[in-house]
């Protein structure tokens, strides 16, 4: 394997063995021997990958928003203009294992960006980005005629954008809503902007 | 002062030396050394408090719910049930530094809850606290003829709270949406159910 893929590949490993204990044992647990020994390495191989913890968790971050990125792509072929709506904002809810993982972890880091000026910047990011994400897809609803002209679009990105935020942290802490009802929630108040 | 009296408030002011290292530090930073400096005691002292970092923890948490469950009920006599509903809601989100703290640290001790059951029972019964609140505010708008019967409470109750929990989460990270729009926001949900 050439020399950079192998330096990208190792830094990937890292940051989900960095999800890995999160996940499992929160941020606070998260110090860069225990994620090193996670990822099988020595503390002093990872900092030769990572100079610095913020570095380590940045990357971490923003290889999250990559993934989910990657994934709402693949729905662009969907051909019915709310089912693709559906199947978009379904990508940022935890609904199986990996999205949790990645929910979960994506909460902790952006609750730490306080102590960390490059998680901060990686969180209004991805913050940003869901936003638009969300103005995508009611733009996409839009233009086939499924959103009533009086609708203010930035108010209802808005709206959209904190009920998909509400709902996944709500799935990923609150133990008590089916995912069946959380997506008829959100395919419910997607129908009424009509 | 009598020694219960005494001892309750120490607890307070240890918790409340918990939510300022959790604000400026963030969770992984809030080891019982720095909270007991922050609160301007010894590390000792507080164990005889708190005899765990968990039991720490949750009673934080608590305290920051027993205060807005407090707030809450300040607005029981407001007369106009829109005005009402609004500023109960509005107890939830951080609009001003005090509230800032309690949701940026209970947003942080949820996150560490897979880590500490306390923490996880503690942030259940918030969960719920919240949704019983959002289906309260609907049940008096509907008594008061502001919501359609048509609306199925239920429904409408999940999507109020994670509505609500995803503005407040938007405020306190997201940076990009003034309080003024958020209020809105909610007013015109709130209004929309009629």
């Amino acid at each position: 394997m050439p020399k950079l893929i192998d330096h990208a590949q190792r830094r990937i490993e890292i940051a989900e063995a960095l999800w890995r204990v999160v996940s499992r044992d929160g941020v606070a647990a998260a110090s860069v021997r225990d994620v090193a020994a996670e990822a099988g390495i020595s503390a002093g191989s990872l900092r030769h990958v990572f100079a610095t913890k913020e570095e380590l968790l940045a990357f971490s971050m923003e290889l999250i928003y990559e993934r989910v990125a990657a994934r709402v792509r693949t729905h662009a072929t969907k051909r019915d203009p709310l089912r693709r709506a559906e199947a978009v904002l379904a990508e940022v809810l935890p609904l199986d294992d990996n999205r949790r993982i990645e929910m979960h972890v994506n909460l902790a880091l952006v609750t730490e960006a306080a102590a960390h000026p490059a998680l901060a910047r990686a969180g209004v990011q991805a913050h940003e980005g869901l936003r638009e994400l969300c103005r995508g897809v009611l733009a996409d609803l839009a233009d086939h005629g499924l959103v009533a002209a009086s609708r203010d679009l930035d108010a209802e990105s808005m709206h959209l954008h904190a009920l998909v935020d509400g709902l996944a942290v709500h799935l990923l802490l609150g133990h008590n809503d089916r995912p069946t009802r959380v997506r008829r929630l959100i395919v419910d108040h997607l129908a009424s902007l009509r």
